[in-house]
């Protein structure tokens, strides 16, 4: 891989994904003061990035531990960012998927909770435990809006609480949570929850919740002990839309090169699917879900479609219109997904690679 | 990485890719002998999967040559699978993309050809070349209907070969390329093209198009001397939506297990579009196009949505429905993304891992 270190942004090979280090270092530190406010644990979610040396940066800024999606990201985190705490909101099943956990499990110093909405999951869990001759975390899964997994009945989590204590001795059930967070439906649910489980002797430490553009409107939400957020520490056009930062804010900035003016409104980017990932915009107006990121230098043009290494831009809105060879910084809509295409990002500071960091858990699938 | 060689694919960790190779090799002849059968030269498109075995397989099968879609895929296939003719069907554009084409131009032996649609793209070519010392192929890029990049007048086309053969001493005008060739359009296109150049003592030597699910039908169409293809190696929900494929075609299979059951009608899978990408489905019904993959063992489950790590199934349609821990076997909608998501996919003979492929051109971007 070229090292692009002490070039000029402009100078560089196009495409090539940066990130403004000042801009990210103060998102790491509001977001930390924000929650250190509330008196909220702040737990990041490193799968955005995937990059050790900013797992660290997290930690040192105080975050109460990270969260990973995998159990391979875990242990990239365990072994190169020095994590102690890791919570992987997430289903853990099947025999291999056990007996990596039990591996972490037994790494000394390290504490490990998952996500189980299922008793099959804390049942797969509590093998794991066994396995390492150790307890491990779970936090049951709630679903409080997001219709995806997670248990939809205070009922339900009774239930699943109650067969945990019965079944499964090697599991500390910590606590409840949920993604995203709701402002009303969370709460109203963790409450009705942790009202059952206290009448059955069952006493959850942890209630968490989740999501980068609800972030800022979780104070003073009773039943929340905790937040995680990913997406804050580069922060997209997500997140623009929700109104939850604002451009300067943006930190992860992609960099393209106009490489063909087929007419008088269509420019074409040397940066497609496989820079940006196809990830829809999911904030904006309905019309306008299926284009892809902020041109900051033609903010009229409308990233239109993607092919693998085409961007098409549209570029009909523009009273000025970029040139063949000129580069353009572009905000990408999901910069979890963006991050993800790639085994390299580049720190820039005033203009100027300074750093490269390695995606050191790009891919990391299982 | 794990090395699952010989297990079962039912052993296996999940989220995993694997390649079905009988149905891979079929793919691979049948292509090959469709096109020799034609008397049209096929050169089949390596972005697909970015493999060098694969590419060795294409070329020994009688490719007149590889496509690739950047110029660091051009150079690990010129390493690693012995390409000596390769095409990149695209602007090459900016003085590093220069220098580094000039690089793969020094290589004896190696016969580099780009595209061009644009006298700057043309230009770029040229200079390259002057600083290999050796000429360069430029193909000019025709836009026959793709909408994409490529000149939409055969005026331009005229044009553009003109100034070529003014201003650009190292550059050997080979032809015109298209993607994807349409059958009325292109020809027409073409041949009103190459009149008007040889009409002006150019003389196109080749006219090239491209695509997988049109493939089928271009055999006697005129003005076309040469075929690209990619996806046609693995196939996908995408081809056979087009009718361009049958499931016993798709080779590419994603192994993904059911890690939730949060109600009667949704089931998770551990595989996300960072498994997968978020590709849409572009050949099906319109209201189908933003769901994911065909899975086998439950045809009627919608994968109706993407997070990073999660498949959210939709089973209101299914009369068996899946069980967690359950092992799926899914075709994805684009195979040429899905590879790119990963560092290694599997090669399986009677459901047994025999081989592991590194993607050693993934997240190749400039």
């Amino acid at each position: 891989m070229d090292s692009f270190s002490k070039l000029k942004v402009t100078e560089c090979e196009t495409p090539i994904v940066t990130v403004d280090l000042d801009i990210m270092e103060r998102n790491i530190r509001r977001e930390q003061d924000y929650f250190d406010g509330l008196g909220l644990k702040f737990r990041p979610h490193v799968k955005t990035h995937k990059i050790p040396e900013l797992t660290r940066l997290q930690l040192e800024a105080g975050a109460a531990g990270i969260c990973c999606q995998k159990l391979s990201e875990a242990e990239v985190m365990a072994d190169e960012a020095g994590a102690t705490d890791i919570f992987i909101p997430y289903n853990i099943v099947g025999p291999k998927k056990i007996q990596r956990l039990a591996g972490l499990l037994e790494r000394p110093g390290l504490v490990m909770t998952v996500g189980a909405d299922s008793l099959d999951a804390a049942l797969a869990a509590n093998e794991a435990g066994r396995l390492a001759g150790r307890s491990v975390g779970v936090m049951i899964e709630c679903d409080t809006g997001g219709k995806r997994a997670g248990l939809s009945s205070t009922e339900a989590v009774l239930e699943l609480a109650l067969e945990i204590k019965r079944q499964c001795e090697m599991v500390d059930l910590v606590g409840l949570f949920t993604f995203p967070t709701e402002l009303t439906q969370t709460p109203a649910f963790f409450s009705e929850a942790a009202k059952k489980l206290e009448d059955n002797g069952i006493v959850p430490r942890m209630f968490s919740g989740g999501g980068t553009p609800i972030q800022w409107q979780v104070g003073g939400l009773p039943y929340i002990t905790e937040h995680r957020a990913g997406t804050y520490i580069f922060n997209d056009k997500n997140t623009l839309g929700a109104g939850a930062c604002t451009v300067d804010d943006c930190a992860m900035r992609v960099i393209c090169t106009v490489v063909s003016r087929p007419s008088e409104t269509r420019a074409i980017i040397d940066g497609g699917s496989k820079v940006f990932s196809s990830d829809p915009w999911l904030t904006g107006p309905a019309e306008a879900k299926y284009t892809f990121g902020l041109v900051l230098e033609y903010p009229e043009a409308v990233l239109a479609a993607f092919s693998e290494e085409h961007g098409t831009l549209d570029l009909s809105k523009c009273t000025e219109r970029p040139k063949i060879g000129e580069q353009l910084t572009i905000i990408p809509n999901h910069c979890c997904t963006t991050t993800n295409m790639h085994d390299q990002i580049y720190g820039v500071r005033d203009g100027e690679i300074v750093r490269e960091f390695k995606i050191a858990a790009r891919g990391k699938v299982w």
